[in-house]
């Protein structure tokens, strides 16, 4: 069968009459369908339900070492939730220090910390003319809006399939002290689903960077989101820390996680882990705006959850009601797509999103006509810095939220709607 | 009696002596007893008990809206949470942000995105060489803690019996255009127990600002925490917000509650509340940094608490605890200090402190031998910027956190403590 590329005028303008009639008969059916944001389904919810009823006496509100968890105190987390975080994170649990709901809050507040009073001693960011940051892209656009809420200049650089393009990183991080850091999704990336490789991870901890203050914002936000259960189609992310410690720069990276797709993501807990200096610092600073975050649900968590071993069969319950969805996209995409060419898409192992690249300049017409149908899509261009897709190429399919009937009524809605961008640009 | 000051060196010595002799006893009875924060006694805690079971089903986790409080979403608070805190806070529900665990938290990035971004279009104060805050004194140290951390320079103001020397004050902000902000605490204040005039709060409302984006921080941390439940021995506090529409300047005010000493210190809920410009920046910049605060918090909130009444009926059950602890360390000053001279106290109908002024100069050492005997006071000084207090007078009493028997051996070793102090003073 001949790609659309290979078709000739006549064939296009037939398969146009057919698709346009096809997407009517969508459009009639008046759907509301989502894909838009990577928000679990509600059986997911429902997974962690006993965690509600996992602190109601007074004496359950007690930590290990007598704290009363509903009065003030403890700036930096419950001890049994610093241990049990350290699962996801990696650390040490005397280097994590346990948040709020919302790692996203974390990441805000140490890019406002490093411009308002420096790091370790740095001049303040906010004090510098001009400073720039790291995107690779496709990526998570709530990043990129951090970024430029405080006026930093975003510069993108292309992920490959193991992580950004680490000579042009390299080559930027080297030559200009204005670049003051890289956001990074490392496992199971939003979008694409690529977990660095060793090599990446290596290079990030050992590249030499004119900034002293360099920092790697490690956001690894997907650390336990494995679709399948056999280890050996779990993919490994070697740990940044250890990575950075052994190149001599122990400092240079903040990590991040959060329990907010783990059990409820309006009622999560989350960590920043990072050297013992950077945490000495950051809760110099944090213990200014705040006497400790919500420790009620940190012990939740813990009795919820337990430990490493309790997350990672809690997460396989996750796992077999999100495989079938990942599993739809991509063999309705391999199916639907095939004879169009040009296009191409992710086959992720973890993580919340199926990453699409349509042919160039078709992706907001493709998401425009999806939102038309009935079918919401993120925004083409969210995925780069300043909703600046130069190509208008890639389209974020988020498709945990949508029961699997819905999801597979959206992705008919998509499919017919990527060929009929297609079409229509071959005909333009 | 003759006070202290009207005897004779001999006398005194003999005093000496004898206080001695009793402070020796004190201290080899080895106390370990605490007056040093304004936290809530377990008695308190175990009132808010019911809430930690008011959300256990995935029926008990939809809004009133339907909105499934497990997931992410919803940037400002649930409308029956806003509609909960506009009886703490006196705004329209529209008006309001429902926050974290922590009003001290809102606060700080109330403050630093005045810092980063300016408000309402002004100019980012970070961008000044120097900017400067009144603080009336004696106050709450983690204000100032907070614009001790950004580097702006605390200006102190007397509290009168009606709130800030509005004189001072009025005279201070027409002709300082650096002077961009006031905390306030301005009902049964911290730790002073006054609440603010009517006539204080109108002229801060409309009195006339050098900068244009002068901003009340007002921390109305105690607005429902009467000792009595007699409406007459309640102290009334006008609404700044009224006051600043009525005065033409509506968007002066940043309003601050939580339920930190409603339910539970470490897992309650806050909210922030201004006019509807500043509502509207502030949620355009908090929405970079959070998708939303813990609704299923906020439901557990509403749910137990319910409205105003039930609100108001909560707070009787706080009261009937605090009375006799506030009576008690009233009564212990009232009976033991009288003969001294030369001290003062406050007599508050409410909030979470008794403000005591001692001799000049004896402050700290006062402090300094309660700790000798086992009993931890706020740091001398904490009341006042930078923990200068230049007449090394104030102590604040915090008498909720200990059980009664033991408040009231930790009293008896204060009021030893002040007279010591006291007879050393003269006789040195």
């Amino acid at each position: 069968m001949p790609t659309y590329a290979e078709m000739g005028r006549d064939e296009l303008t037939a398969l146009k009459d057919e698709l346009e009639r096809e997407y009517g008969e969508i459009k009639a059916k008046g759907l509301s369908l989502n894909m838009a944001r990577g928000k679990p389904g509600a059986d997911q919810l429902d997974l962690s339900m006993p965690m509600l009823t996992a602190v109601t006496t007074a004496e359950d509100c007690r930590a290990e070492d007598g704290t009363d968890c509903r009065n003030y105190g403890v700036l930096d987390g419950l001890p049994e939730a610093k241990r049990f975080m350290a699962a996801m994170v990696e650390e040490e649990p005397e280097n994590i220090i346990i948040g709020g709901n919302s790692s996203l809050t974390l990441m805000y507040d140490a890019v406002a910390r490093c411009l308002d009073f420096g790091t370790l001693g740095s001049k303040p960011w906010c004090q510098y003319e001009n400073i720039k940051w790291l995107c690779p892209v496709p990526g998570y656009d709530r990043h990129f809006g951090i970024t430029e809420a405080f006026g930093i200049e975003m510069i993108p650089v292309p992920m490959t399939a193991d992580g950004p393009d680490m000579d042009e990183v390299e080559r930027l991080v080297a030559n200009d002290a204005s670049i003051k850091g890289i956001w990074c999704v490392p496992k199971y990336s939003n979008p694409g689903g690529v977990t660095y490789s060793d090599e990446v991870v290596e290079r990030l901890a050992s590249m030499t960077c004119a900034a002293d203050d360099f920092r790697i914002f490690w956001d690894n936000a997907y650390c336990v989101h494995h679709l399948y259960d056999d280890a050996a189609e779990q993919d490994q992310l070697k740990d940044i820390g250890a990575a950075c410690r052994a190149a001599g720069n122990p400092n240079r990276y903040f990590k991040f996680a959060s329990t907010s797709k783990v059990t409820h993501p309006g009622a999560g807990i989350s960590a920043i882990a990072a050297s013992a200096d950077n945490i000495a610092e950051i809760k110099k600073r944090m213990g200014v705006g705040t006497i400790g975050y919500d420790k009620l649900n940190q012990l939740r968590h813990v009795k919820f959850l337990r430990d490493a071993e309790g997350l990672a069969a809690h997460m396989a319950k996750h796992a077999a009601i999100l495989r079938p969805k990942f599993e739809l996209v991509v063999s309705k995409l391999d199916e639907g797509l095939a004879e169009v060419g040009g296009c191409s898409w992710s086959h992720p192992r973890g993580g919340y999103f199926v990453s699409f690249d349509a042919p160039e300049g078709t992706a907001k017409r493709i998401v425009g006509l999806a939102k038309e149908a009935g079918v919401t899509m993120t925004g083409a261009g969210a995925t780069w810095p300043y909703k600046n897709d130069p190509q208008n190429s890639n389209i974020r399919i988020a498709p945990t939220l949508p029961p699997l009937d819905e999801l597979d009524a959206a992705m008919d809605v998509f499919v017919c709607c990527v060929k009929l961008a297609c079409v229509e640009q071959l005909l333009a």
